[in-house]
This record gives structure tokens, sequence and C-alpha cells, in this order.
């Protein structure tokens, strides 16, 4: 059983149920999003994840995990990487959806198993637990292609097998998962349509490997197969060395075009020129190091380098759709990194209250974004988290970032088309309040 | 923990966890929504709740509520206040969403805090328990404005603040909101189309505030954020006032269009005439009274008066989904009343199932009503209750009601121009049987 | 209580509730389904089930079950039964949905009543535990009309009894079921439109009658409401035969067309030409056996005949969507029969794990399937299961199946016009892989 358990439910001779529940509420505050066109500040509160957690064993070596995800927001959208306008409040908003399903095979130190829809372990940061990042969020630009959803791109289905050797020193991920699949639905908010890409080329599937060394402490044990933002220090002194690659051969069509001008529906569909397709190709460097210090100050410090590349192919796969969803946008072809540090500060706030700052920097270069091409965007926070009981479980977050484009855009305007939002941004402001529960 | 107690898990040093289960199952008997012209009679079962609740507590100050709520109907919609005619079986149907969502911390007794998606505390009606209504359901109009879904129009994000004073005798209420956001999509399902309002003129948030006295027994302690329908007598002779208002500057443009003609694709959308705009102000009034006798009868009566106001908005904001989500419909403009009351028989059917029969009457009017504007509408109901174990676990419920239009009406055809339904009503009957299950 | 129990919390008195979780995963591998023209051959992995089901008892006799499933795929389809061409994948594929909501009142042997959502008690398949099938999956065919989904196809809202007599070895079920309601949305994916069908005629209930006598062991105990596919056999000998009716008078309308020429909009929607209706009535006949043997070997042997009846509707409705939800496609009108047989092989694998190789044959005519009138399909496969714990708590499956029609069809493009799929089908071949892990 979990050595910090919340609550358990014991059954047979072996068995146990854990469930957990945990809330991830935020406020934004921007200077763009409302009014009639769209330059009106906004604030919007949502639940950024609310979440049911079902982890049990049968036994030592099976049981299986069920994890659900709501949100309420209609205005926060990170399908596609980044910020989007405003939309409308309507039912479906809340749905709560599946977003971690897995058979657990716990066979060795050396051999563990995830079988179903899990997370793709490629990017540490995709591996940080959502509900421990150092800053208010995990960068936007670290997830894999091919979907809108978090159950392609930060998940998917298939096989993970992960082990530790050298004394949980050396760690590593191997999976073989489904990859590009059928057509992606792509919404745009400005216009209320969705846009159909083309469809997989043909059957192949995607490979993912990562291996960490930690140079200090071991991360974590050989049943961890995921990261924290910040360990407050609870791990002694870590320093994590890491990489990964993604492959998948034919993961798209080269040359496509929207199936109508516009205007017409065909404009939303996709148009497939020929047979030629292209490679996802992606790779990945990290870096971890956490210090505490003896008068109870703990330093945080991580960096992050991501590659995903699809040969160009955004040049010729003019589709709406595949711009912005496979080929393209936040999770399509692109390269950049990031480095982020936080500083617990040495004296607690009540009984046990701990205060973070942190800072970040981020600087992508993005293929296709937000309907601009070989675009660059910047982008760098400044915040601080308080952690009420000392550890996760209630915590609170505020953060300000500013986001920075090389070209002007209409944010979120995919198709710089739409009469609505006609003001052109270099960038823009953001402040967010966070409150994360977690048991 | 929680008095009385469902299912229970127990974690760390003071946590627990509790899980309860609920269901609230109905058969409708209308005198019209079937047939090729929506004339013949009808019946139709569903879910209208379907719940699960885990509400979990880490220690004594912090904790958690995540709410669900399932229903499986296709063709009963409460979104715009009101009846509305047949649709679709289908996929969405079933979807399970999250209704509350919220971090909880009880500082005092004067202070207790829900942070999230929780109830606006602005009517008694809408902060009665929904599995312990005096009726079968509660009003259709005591509402708040802007969505079409109960996690806008009874739930909002925010935060709410309640506390006792005067040993429980005095509660307060007061939250601050999100209130207006984005756009809302309208569906009407007698031409399958989406309607879009006007978006949100500019940031503001809502504030909501609510008093109540017991001028005899308090009607909750401390950490109580709701009320019941009927208590059964068991919490003895109470007598309450209370009294809220609710208001958002500049909620909503006060003019608008259908951006095209009708048949049009741009008639479902909105075009905003100018950057006047009106704010959204209400206030309601109610009082509660519940004696139980000697011999084991119990009286229980209430009264509610809601007025919300738009001034005047829906004269001009002449958009359909604005006139019947925004400053119109079920939950837009309008002032109105309802008066019910119930008795508990003096004796047990079987061991310990008791009868209450009960009745009501409400009278609302409506500044732009199911494509209709200045209505007015008479409800009128007779049931009765079954609690077969003699509280509210397990119940059977059988309500006849009729509903009347000043103005002849096509009950829910919100423009009045599809074919489909052509038969105009002054009044329609509907008789509901309903179970309920709740542990 | 449940004599083998998963996780159960007790409370009050008398109360339980038990918390299940459980997972179907499926890899499809299929020789067709992807590339521009949907002919390059296809793998697709999904989660056919996700599934937290509580089920919790207040005292003896009161209680009820919530049972939520979820799902991933976004390329395979059974809604009209039998298997659709890839489409997109986006946010709402992973709803969690309610597919099982009831009050439950256990009353006596003879009486045991389920109110609210549950299975249709008209086909043994059906009613057999979809995590305890004999081959990868039931028939896709042994469905019931009106729907395009599970919770109005194989689950209804109404009333269900049921109960034992003779010492266990007779069981009846009797149900009011809600039936046809309202109209179905009906999704092609090949243009991306809905269809939507013909409304109810008027309001009439479904009725739904079955009986079955254990000529050996009794197979279920008096509150047991379903089957198993195979008990591997722990029940003993069981030799069962059973057989059910359903019946609803006026369920359809007999004349419909399209409400408009292909490619206009009406074209989705259903024009209903005259009052004409027509009733609905299926019946079925069953038997299965289970023999176990000295040596450990397991012999399970089934088989089932379904006929649905419209009247011949389907040469007169010829609204798209009728023709392929409700008096037509996998669940309208047809007649058919399948026969399976497995062995559990006399030897562990392992300290525990048991193998079971398994064939079926099925054989239907349909009405109206996937674009063809008067269609037969018939469906042979052969596979094997591995139960790891010796029971069906972890189990992996793997079977070959081949489809084959009388006369050549599109495979689910059922209009046979969308330019996308222009290969005409004999048959497809189908090898599925699955994990079934349930606690």
């Amino acid at each position: 059983q979990p050595a910090v358990a919340g609550p358990i439910v014991e059954f047979g001779d072996d068995g146990y149920l854990q469930i957990d529940v945990k809330f991830q509420g935020i406020a934004d505050f921007t200077d763009f999003g409302s009014g009639a066109d769209g330059t009106e500040s906004r604030s919007d509160f949502d639940l950024r994840r609310a979440r049911l957690v079902f982890t049990g064993m049968i036994n030592d070596t099976w049981g299986a995990k069920f994890q659900t995800c709501a949100g309420t927001s209609a205005t926060r959208n990170f399908g596609a990487g980044g910020y989007q306008l405003a939309m409308s409040n309507e039912k479906l908003n809340s749905n709560i959806r599946l977003t971690d399903g897995y058979l657990i095979g716990l066979f060795a130190d050396s051999m563990n198993m995830k079988l179903g829809l899990s997370k793709i372990p490629l990017t540490r940061a995709n591996l940080d637990a959502c509900f421990s990042p150092l800053t208010h969020e995990r960068s936007s630009f670290v997830y894999s292609p091919y979907g809108t959803d978090a159950t392609k791109n930060s998940r998917d289905m298939g096989l993970v097998l992960s082990g530790n050797f050298m004394d949980d020193h050396l760690k590593y991920f191997a999976a073989i998962m489904e990859g590009r699949e059928g057509e992606v639905r792509f919404y745009n908010p400005f216009n209320n349509m969705e846009f159909i890409t083309s469809p997989e080329p043909s059957n192949s599937f995607e490979y993912v490997g990562r291996l960490h060394y930690a140079i200090l402490n071991p991360e974590g044990g050989p049943t961890a197969m995921g990261y924290k933002g910040t360990y407050l220090g609870k791990k002694g002194t870590l320093l994590t060395i890491g990489g990964g690659f993604a492959y998948e051969a034919d993961a798209a069509y080269k040359n496509t075009t929207p199936a109508g001008d516009m205007g017409t529906p065909g404009f939303l569909t996709t148009k497939v020129l020929n047979n030629e397709t292209v490679d996802y190709t992606a790779y990945t460097a990290d870096i971890f190091y956490e210090q505490p210090f003896d008068n109870g100050g703990v330093i945080t410090a991580t960096a992050l380098y991501l590659n995903s590349d699809f040969e160009d192919a955004y040049k010729t796969a003019t589709s709406v759709a595949d711009q912005n969803s496979i080929v393209g946008g936040g999770n399509g072809q692109k390269d950049g990194w990031y480095v982020k540090a936080g500083y617990v500060l040495p004296f607690t706030v009540g009984e046990k209250g701990l205060l973070q700052p942190f800072v970040r920097y981020e600087d992508w270069n993005l293929a296709s974004y937000l309907g601009v091409q070989d675009q660059g965007v910047q982008q760098w926070g400044i915040g601080i988290n308080y952690f009420v009981l000392g550890d996760q479980k209630v915590r609170f977050t505020m953060e300000y970032y500013n986001t920075e484009f090389d070209k002007s855009t209409k944010i979120g305007d995919y198709l710089q088309m739409t009469g609505a939002n006609t003001e052109m941004y270099d960038s823009y402001d953001v402040v967010t309040a966070m409150f994360m529960v977690s048991f």
C-alpha cells in the first residue's frame, strides 16, 4: 500500500482500493477577451482539473487505475497549446471524462507495466504530476501531437513499461502507443465551426523511449512512473538528468488543402493531394535539481528542451485543421526550451505553511501557430506558492506572466479571418490565481 | 464527521471521505409531445438526477466536495425553465457531469468558505437540497440568468462565505461569483440548431448576498450552507424569514439583433448594435414554517418572491439567444412568487412509512418566454409524498400540475416559426411520478 | 452482502456500499480503415469499457446501483451494430456516462425490482455480464431497437421485476420500459453529419417478458438478474433453456422519406408521409450448457435465436436515419442465430492461470444494413482466453474473426454515397486482442 495514503478500502486477502479527490481552481485576469470585438479585459474563473482517482491492486502484482477529469470553463481552452478567446457556456463544459485508465502489472523492480490509457513517457514535464507543478501550470508546449485532447496529446492508448536499475538511480520508460489515429476534429471558437484533418495515412505505431539518471538521491522508486515539479525538499538533494525520443513512421500526409473555398462547407474539411507522407520524430532532454538547506529553505531548478519534427510538412499540408492540430499548432512541429526555479522560504507561515516564490522563462519556435507560420513565442512568469499544510494537499498560487510573439497575431484566431477579433497582438498579459486541494 | 452518515472512509489522523449515491427518477405523462405534429400525448421516463457525491475533510478546517450529476432524458429539458418538446435519444444524454466542486474551509462558526463551483446563494429555493423538495421539484423560475446549464444558473464559479451568529439564529451568505461569461449557446430542439448570444460586454463580477433569521428553532448549524424543502418535523418548530440580492454591472448588451435574416446561418448568431449595456439586479424574500404536532402530524408551509431585472433589455436585445437565455427566458427578467404547503399525516404506513400530501401555486411574469413577450405563467399542483423508511432515503412522489399562459404559446418553440408544432396552447397538464433513493 | 466481494464500505446498521473498478481494453487490427480512401489496414487501441460501479443497500430491502461507462475510441463505433470506419479524435470521446442507474427493491425471492435505467431483459446475450463473455464480446446483433446508444438499445428506463421459483430452477423477468421515445440522431461519420429520425407516433410502452428453466443446477439466485458467458465450471453442471418476447404498439411511422433532396439540409431529416404506424415485436430462444470434468477441463456451449420485426416498414420508411436506427440497421428488423463453444484446458499456466480456447459462428438476416436492404451477414471467430488468476479478475483474450456479406457493401457507409470510401467489400477480417481487469 502507498506510504502516504488517502482514503483506502481493503478487500480480499491483499487487495486495496484508494480513492483520491482533487481540485485545481483558477481565476485568470487578462487584458483582452470580452466585449463585442474581443478587446475588453476579462476575468475567468474555472475548475481547471476536478478529479476522482480510483487506484486499486488485487494482489501485489495486478491492479488498475481509473482517473477522471472534469473542468468547467467555457473560455479557457488549452487544446492547441496556448491561450484562446472567450467562448460559450453550455452543458458539455462540465462533462467528467476519463483521463487515465489502465491495467497495472508490477512484475519486478525492473519491469512495471501500464496497459491502456496512460501518459506518453516522452517529456519530463508531461510526466510531472499536474497537482504538484513548480509554477502555476506545466508549460503549454511540452505535449505530443495528433489530438486536441489530453487523451491523445498527453496520454495515449498503449503499453508502457518502466523499471529501475542501479539502486533506483537509473530508470527507463519504453512504450508502444497507438499514436496517430483516424481524423481529428478541430474546433474554431471564432466561427463556431469544426475543421477536420486528413486521415492517418496507414497503420503505424508510435514508439517512445526515455531514460533518466539520478546523480544524487534516487528520485522515485521502481513503481513511480512520474515526477513532481517540486518535492519541497522532502526527497533530499536531487540532481536528475533525462532524455527521451518518440517516433512514428508515416504519421501524416505531406500535401493537403482545404477541400473547398473559404466560405463553403468544404473549407472545413481536408483534401489529400497525393500519397506522400511524413514521419514524426521528437527528442527531449531535461535536468532537475533540488537542494534543501539546514535553515529550511529549498532551492528547486529545472530546465527542458524539446524538438518535434514533421519533416516541414507545415509548408505543404495547408488544410486548416492539419496546420493547427497535426503538423502545426502548439503540439506540432516546433522546438524550444524552458527554465524554472523556485525557493521555499526558510520560515513557516502559521504552524506549517510554506511559501515558495518562483520564476520561469520559455522560448519556443513554432512551425505554425494560431494562423502564423514560423512564429516565435517567449513567455516569462513570476509568482508564489503557498502550501497551507506544508505539503501539496492545500495550495494557493499566484502568477503573473507575459507572452510575446515574434510576429503580430490575432491570438487564437487560427485563420486570422474572423471579423470578431480585429486586434493584432504582439504580446498579452495574464494574472492567474489558483487553489489546489488533493487528498 | 457528519451526524447522519452514509458510507465513510477514514484516513490520516483526522481525515474522512464520505461517499453518497443518489437517484431521482421521473415518469412524466403529458397531453402533448409526440407524433408528427407534436400534439399526441406522451410519456417520458428519465433519471432526472443521478449522483455520486464525494465529500472529504483533510482535517477540521480543510476539505473538498465533488458532486456529479447524470441524467438520461432526451426529451425533458429544463434549460430555459419550463417544459420543452421531444428530442433525440443519443450518446451524450447520459453524460456524467460535475455539478458542484469546491474547496471547503471551515474557519469559524462565523466564517465558512466554499471556493469553486457551488450554489449561488440568492434564492432559498435554489439552496434547497434537490433530494428533499416539498413538492416533486423546486420551482422552474427561481434560478439565476446567464447560462443554459445548472453549472451557471444554479451554481457558479466563485467564492461563497457563510456563517452563523446569535446562537445560529442569524445566518449570512456573501458571494463573489464569475457571473456573466463569454457567449451562450442556446439549443432549439425544433430545428436542431444552436443559437449564440452576444458576448459579455466587459469584465465584471456578480455580487450576491443573503440573510436569514430563524425566529423559533435555528434551521441549520454553522457549516450548513443549504436548506431542505421539508424536514418532516425533525427540527422541531421552525419559522425562518430570509432575503437576498444579486447584482452585476454591465451584464449584457442592450441592443442586439440576429446577425442575418431568418433562414440564413447568420440568424443563429448575434450582432451587437452599440456599446450600451444593462446591469443585472435581483432581489428575493422568503419564509419557511414547519410545525410538528403531538399526534405525529407535521405542517410545512413556505413562500418565496423573486424579482430579476435587466433594465428592460428584452425590448431591444432581439437576438434569438439573448431573448431566451440572457435578458429573457425563464431565468432572465421576471418577477413572481410561489406558495407551497404540505402535511405529514399522523400515522405510519407500515412500520415507518410517512405520507405527506402537498399543494403549490405559482404566479410569474416573464419578460420574454418561449417566443412570447410579457407573458404570464400560473402553475398549480397537488400531490403526495411517501417516505418509505420515514426519512428522505427512499421516497415516492406523485404530482399533478397544470400550467396556464396569459397569451397562447407554442410551448417551447422559441421562434414560433418551426412547422413541426403548429398548435397554440393556453395551458397544459402533466402527471409526474417520481422515486428517490439517497444514501 | 455479496459473497465474492470487492471493496466494501459498511454504514448505518445494515448498509453497505461496494465499489468496483473495471476495464476492458482492446487492440483491433483490420484489413481496411485508414488512408485517404479508407482501404489501408488499420490498428486501433481503445478502452472498450471503463467502469466504476457503486452498488449499495440501505437495508435488506432497499438499495441502488450506479454504473458508469467510459470509452476512449474515436474509431470503433458499435452504434448500429457491426463495424464502422475511422473517425476523429476529440474531447467527447472519453466522456464518462451513466450506463445503469436504478433503485433496487428486494421484496422476496419471487419478486426483486429494478426501477430506473437497467438492462432490457429480452435476450440472454444482452443479460450476459459484459465482463465475462465467452468470446471477446457479445454478438453485435442481440440488442433492442430505437437508439444509437447502449442506454436505449441494451438498457432502457422502466420497471423490471424478476424472481425465482422451484428452488431457483425457474426464473422470470417482466418489464415495462419506456421503449421508443422522441427522435433519434444518427451520426454518419463519412460525411460528418447527423441524420434525424421520425418521431415516436404516440405514447406507448414496451413490454418485455422472459423465462428460463435450469434443468440441472440452478444458474443464479433470486437476486441475480443477469448471466455470464462462462462460469469456468464454478457452478457445476448447467443446462439452462430460456426464451423471451418484447412488444410495443405503434412503435414507428410506416411511411417516411428524407425531407429534402440529397445534398440539401432537408435530406438529413425525416418527413412523415401519413399516420400509418407499425408495431415492434421480438422473440428469442436460447440454451446454455456448461460441464466441468474431473480432470479440470470445462466445456461451455451456448446458442441463441432472435427475431425482431417492424412489419416490413424498412420497405417504406426510407428516411436515412429510420433505415439505420429504427426499423432497420443492426438493431432493427432482423432474424438470426449464433452458437458459441469453449473448453477450459485441463491444466494451469503458472499457479492458477487457465486457458480457454473458443469458437463461434453467427448467421443474421438484416432488413436494412449499412445501406443494403435484405442483407445477410455471417461471422465466425476463433480465439483463446487466458484467466491469469483462475477467475475473471484479470483476463487476456485474442480472437480472429471473419465477417461475410451476402451482397457487396461499403461497410458502414450507410448511403453508399460518400466518395471517401469507394471500395466494395464482400468480407473483412479482424484480429482483436483484449485485456480485462475487474475488482
